[in-house]
């Protein structure tokens, strides 16, 4: 049995909020929140504060809020073990006077999606083995997987993502607009959006690269650049010079 | 019963000649290539001849070449109802002196893997209803969705499709090189990328957006760039911007 205590009710809190509360072998003591009405319906299951002087002892305590309140929120607690949740602090911005730790889930969260945890990969850290331990056993809890990663690399995974996550669906966006200019259904990229997240599951991007940027079709690019608006234009011509840069290097 | 004839022997001549094998109501009556080695093992399988003047007549004849192929090959073939399969040429750049139509599938082919016809989305055009029916029925015997585009809407959805296959390849691509640098496994971005692709299915993307640029988090972003190499720092900075444009049009 491991005995955890989080502070936040944003939205990794409440999903790690209910996860623990579905899993035995966890004990969730106590949620901390500075309104406790954010925490809505789940409020009726669990306990909770919005006191730190009342806040419980724990195997582990979670600080699950946003960046900027890590530092000052640590300070102000004494729990013996505290980690954060974050992907792009470092585990000493955490300002607790006991062991510190990182226990930073690699997903997109929204409050109103469920999530499986099966699927989420934990990026941990901590001072000693004990600690990564007890971390390493609550991801295996939630049958996830964890990896041992330190504050400098978890801040480059933290970039990656976005590349992966925000810069991709910038590029749906982009090809929303288009079809949308065009009268063209979106879901007709559905297939194609798919299968190019698939095929990286079994072989490296650089070597799934195809189009005219990679084959360097001069003719094709400049048919592309003829037919987008300014601002399509400007970012078509970035990446497909990015494309051929990369392409150089690898 | 829809009776088939095939130009071409790369990459979607050939996923097009293995399904239409497979299914009893479409005969395909003979393949040009003008190198019948490049047909490989499929040669045992189909009538096939590397001579124009020996082609046989059909319902339907596809030319799945390279774009630059299509005139002057579509120019030397007296068939009735022509068709190419590119999604960047006009219906009129074919050349034949008959009817004249485009069947072109929106999806990533490499000839190694394996295409599910099922789940690709037909674009198809024609000069009249009675061919524009046959395509259609083409497309429902693949058990494929068809969808009208014009010329001009398909050169449009060809643009979209770079940004969602190219372009998210090459946002793959970059996270990839992050990740080696730092030795990390970039198996650990797969349920992202996962969850990245499928949140649009049900989710407007410009809806979906997250992340330090569209929330203007000047701070993130500027440790985010410090940390990056030179190519990635430039592109980092151009989608952001980018992300921050539109934000500000939807």
């Amino acid at each position: 049995m491991i005995s955890v205590v989080i502070l936040g009710s944003g939205n990794v809190a409440t999903h790690l909020i209910n996860v623990f509360l579905k899993v035995d072998s966890i004990c969730l003591k106590q949620v901390y929140a500075r309104n406790l009405n954010d925490l809505g319906i789940l409020k009726k299951n669990i306990l909770s504060t919005n006191n730190l002087a009342l806040l419980e002892k724990a195997d582990i305590t979670i600080i699950a809020v946003s960046d900027d309140a890590i530092a000052p929120l640590s300070s102000m607690i004494k729990n013996s073990f505290v980690v954060h949740t974050s992907g792009s602090l470092d585990m000493n911005a955490l300002k607790n006077k006991g062991r510190k730790g990182v226990f930073y889930p690699l997903q997109s969260f929204s409050k109103e999606k469920k999530i499986d945890f099966k699927s989420i990969p934990f990026c941990i850290e901590a001072e000693n083995k004990d600690d990564l331990s007890k971390l390493k056993i609550l991801a295996s809890l939630l049958k996830a997987q964890a990896y041992f990663l330190n504050s400098k690399q978890r801040k480059k995974i933290h970039i990656a993502a976005v590349f992966v996550n925000n810069f991709t669906n910038h590029m749906y966006t982009i090809a929303y607009g288009i079809c949308k200019e065009h009268d063209i259904p979106f879901n007709i990229l559905h297939p194609l959006i798919i299968e190019t997240s698939n095929k990286i599951k079994n072989l490296a991007p650089k070597d799934a690269q195809t189009g005219p940027a990679k084959r360097n079709d001069k003719e094709t690019i400049q048919n592309h650049l003829n037919l987008l608006t300014d601002a399509q234009h400007e970012i078509y011509l970035k990446i497909t010079q990015s494309i051929q840069e990369y392409g150089k290097k690898l």
